[in-house]
């Protein structure tokens, strides 16, 4: 058997590809309304620092081979401060549902810091990029410290993929780290999101941001998710019973997905208080309709750029942080950018064949709309 | 001054007071669409054995004077197994959001029980009916146990009631826990919810229930909320943007009310399965539109009702439980009853003037009987 | 019947009565090796800003009448930056055993500080204690906050002790209070310690301090305790099995006491890193032998007076804090601070007969000497 | 350069390696006094159906080529049931300082089960032997679920082996999950004990029961650490300053070493209950003298062997439990079988020298026993 595996690295490769992503439609474009407004990009990267980079794996069709393929999966790499920085950033989790593994929470519940990247990956391939992760920083990074201890979480994507197979290698790993960028974040099926779904819609990779008013600071908050779970009668848009709408394609008799949400802010924001906006990522959840379901791991960590410098070893530290009185407006835009991250990976996933012909269907626009207008929620002006 | 003092204990005295509750509306009765089938009361007591007793508080009017009025307040009493057991249940609690209080929550954690009733009242009073439960309960039972540590938990309603005036007295709480009984359960501005506001309508104790399939058990989940939060703006209801469309009689510059949640069940489950349901009722929190603001002190508490004499001290003690795997009609329904029983306390609430003339609207029925219809929401067949 | 009630408000009063404390010595007194160098008065108080009162009841004697006595109880009050301030200090807190009640922690958890005093007192009485607080905190502070979550928290004095009488009114919890002051703290039987007894002899309040080198920053760390714990056989003092060679006067079939340990320190420290503190009070704890029974209700709070203001509501906050690697030599002081608080406890208490001709042995201090010489252990030079 | 690989699965080929272990004395051998009753073996493996594995990797020595060596490493498994079983047993965990890795926390924390093994091998290696365990999972067992989440737990053994080298490979773990058995357990310089140190002398694994009387249940409570924590001068045993008695061939600047303690016990308790025994680790470590320093990843998990069949996914289950009024004898059999483990892993450890001629001495143990008599505490008929 032909083994074709397609990596692709960062948007830039990802658009020629009409078969993953038709067009490069948001949730906003489709009418979509959406409270607060977004950052430049809506997107994570709005928060200055912040890199993503994503490998995508795509390859074989057919009849499951454990080890062969097909192949639907990738790995996603977060990078707080870019991938030249070892600098740690503040930040926090809170496990909604802990069928799922991040790693190094434990050290960020006790040091109050994120150490390195966050990477986003299939279930069975945790261990090999949380490896990957020990020796890309050991040569990325003259850091004095004898271990690091990665974050690594995962989604499970044995629906569409031989995730059994192990395809995600070290390599892929180091790619993921070294594509990672600032910019425009490619969404749906690529990079950890690749072989994932969600309310029974292919889903992915997600992401948003909110732009805090000046009276409020002024501060970014980015989300990016990624969705793997639900079931389809509980999705909601917007307050629109969408999923009881749609009823077409569904196959799941049970939740058994996962949903990875990590939130980014320049907002200056302690470790205590990034527990807080962690904990927010629940409630934006709960408005697409998920009741985060026992097969779900739902684990989510926020983590601040602000305060350079902070998680030095010597001396005394100075940290700037906004009083927990300020905080309203963050976590709002916390709940906001994680239900849109959410519905944006719904409408950039597109329809996925994958393993023993197992296919998952893309969100149809066409029909969100006219829902949206049934339910009297179409967003006047709306393009396209 | 005349301090004219109503205590009314129990929904018997409740429903003649017009001014209180205009009818006895509840949301469904307004053609508010919910999923799920609820259980013969839709109310907290469809879980056998549970009794609630309210003492409602309501004197004087005009000008704030502190120890004299005007008086906006009260005690609610839950007893999960009902006024004549001192057997524990298994319970777990989540805190959303800690600006609250909710005593006897480290021996809820360590060991796995909660021992007696789950008392809700205002802010200041936390102390008084702490110990009037100690009282009470060594008096009710010839219990072995040296010590009780009670489990009190609060909402503030400073903006109607002179909260610092004290006005709940040991006497109240003991009148709570003895009117406590099964049945119809009063709800809006009754027992502990009594000053209580809600997006910015007047809001307090409402509560809900959820029956499970025969498929998936037939267990019931039931809620009971005092509810306290939220600005205008964020209120949805079944997904309808209320708060943006009814904008009369708002009075918040920022979040600072709060919401206690309990939730109630006959399912078998244990300690750590009933923390999972009490994280499941931030996201029924979370689908009214609130986002758990800073100011709130979002404390959530769940109760199972099965496995009597499981807290016994001596011997060997057999539970029976759920698989984690059948927890998930579990999760939706303690989502959806949570969420219907915020709205059902916005829906029995009426207006209320408290001091210094702070008037709090009571939530318009026919509005959101229209915005609901706007939105193409309004369930057929609503009654009245 | 005549109520005989003693209150005794401060270490000024304690000093003459020969009763309550034959005489000053602490633990180092009798020739005790413990690691480390204390502050000046090897007290909490050595914590700059720190204050402490205590309200001592000791009245009647025989048997039991509930409500009337006899009663060995009372109340101390910890003010971390003393009574004429209302700053908060960062704060964290940790259950070892939660069969206790510490109210006020879930905030301090939320927000990351510690907002008012700490008060100590028996377990019925946490309610009027703290109610109390609520009252004494609006009249002292003209503080813009709507409401207080204060932190009470207790052992239980049932042994000696009339501790269902209801003995602490308001007045004791306002004394306590007013009575704080820095300078030497006293121990043993007195405040919210009158009535406790540790490892079957007479226990309560012991305190102690650690001062950093100036190398590890000359920060000091104390320790006060109100210990109520432990039965005869495990104690170890200095790792002299003192509880098994000294078994005269045990009564107790199980473990049912508790400890509540307080750490304050000026080292500058974040939230999150003082509940690293917190844990560490478990180790000085297991340094005496305890195992933490399921009776035991073991809750711990640590707090820095460091970076005043810190807690303001508007603007942006500037806090300084020592990095984590800077932290082992707090760590070791918490723990030594912790088991020679324990230890000053057992040494400063004497032996008092309570209700029913309940009798608990003061540790006789010629035995602990005779002990220490035998294992090697008696510090050389050791006075008296 | 020529890199000899010693492979060592299990105790058979370790007796006789002179090198490693010179004879097999125990802490019991040297007179060290311990209270409690052990199991047959004074093991972990004294709980029926408990078995471990270890794979043992020395080679090279001399200076270190990453990649090359020298080595000193390993992996250990630990099978609640044995490797036969695919059968969840109830767990809980519990961080004391997280400055280290255990994966699979969350599901364990969320489900109150642990589904697999506990395996221990070096900080790097963390990643390798979790996706291992991960395919010899899904081989050993016809499992239905689809994902597993793995434990593996680490501390860091650079200071003798070239552990950015990656020395542990899928085909170790498989190998010490294959060679897991019941009986005796290799300690010392064994497994993922290979290069670890404690209190600067050699340590590694460790392992130690208790068996509790027939009037508190007859039980066991078995322990097993792998020990690489503390600096000299902290080390007590049975209450006596050894570390500072004996302070040659100390080497540390700071604390920057770990420690994993795995819990095992037939009791039948619940998951919340055997999160207070992983709480109860923290207690017995703390009994030797550790301070549980910043750079140590102190990470406890206990597991329960009753209740088989507990975690199946239909029907109804009924599980067994204790009080929670009968956890004492169980909490003192853990704090003490913990103590006891981590001295045997003192005791068992020889002196080895690694990389760079990084030597680290096994304890003395003639000076452990003529400081036992110094300080009065040699048990009296020790044998040898």
């Amino acid at each position: 058997m032909r083994l074709f595996c397609i990596l692709l690295a960062g948007i830039f490769l990802m658009t020629p590809l009409d078969a993953i992503a038709k067009d490069d439609d948001r949730a906003r474009d489709l009418g979509i309304p959406f409270d607060g407004a977004t950052g430049p990009l809506n997107s994570i990267t709005d928060v200055k620092g912040v890199e993503v980079g994503h490998v995508t794996l795509i390859s074989g069709e057919g009849k499951l081979t454990v080890g062969k393929g097909p192949v639907r999966t990738g790995v996603t790499a977060i990078m707080p401060r870019g991938k030249a920085s070892a600098d740690p950033v503040f930040a926090g989790w809170f496990s909604l549902n802990g069928n799922g593994e991040m790693t190094g929470t434990a050290w960020i519940e006790e040091s109050g810091f994120l150490e390195g990247p966050v990477m986003l990956t299939n279930t069975s391939s945790v261990g090999t990029v949380r490896d990957a992760v020990v020796k890309w920083w050991a040569k990325q990074h003259k850091t004095q410290q004898p271990w690091v201890l990665p974050v690594v979480a995962e989604t499970y994507d044995g629906y569409l993929s031989d995730t059994h197979g192990f395809h995600v290698t070290e390599k892929h790993a180091f790619d993921a780290l070294e594509s990672a960028k600032s910019g425009r974040v490619a969404e749906g099926s690529v990079g950890g999101g690749t072989g994932m779904t969600c309310f029974e819609f292919k889903g992915g990779i997600g992401t948003a941001s909110r732009k805090l008013s000046e009276k409020s600071g002024g501060y970014t908050v980015g989300a990016l998710v990624q969705a793997n779970f639900g079931q389809r009668h509980q999705l909601q848009i917007a307050g629109v019973p969408i999923g009881k709408e749609i009823t077409e394609g569904t196959y799941k008799k049970r939740e058994n997905g996962s949903i990875i949400i990590v939130i980014a802010t320049d907002a200056p924001l302690l470790a205590h208080q990034l527990k807080r906006l962690a904990r927010r990522a629940a409630m934006g959840l709960a408005r697409t309709g998920s009741v985060a379901g026992n097969g779900s791991g739902d684990l989510f960590l926020a983590f601040s750029t602000a305060n350079p410098g902070a998680a030095k070893a010597e001396g005394l530290i100075q940290a700037t942080f906004l009083p927990n009185e300020r905080m309203d407006a963050l976590f709002e835009a916390t709940v906001l950018a994680t239900e849109e991250s959410i519905i944006n990976a719904l409408v950039a996933a597109r329809t996925m064949e994958g393993r023993d012909e197992h296919k998952v269907l893309g969100m149809p626009h066409d029909r969100v709309r006219d829902l949206l207008k049934k339910y009297n929620r179409l967003e006047k002006g709306d393009g396209k």
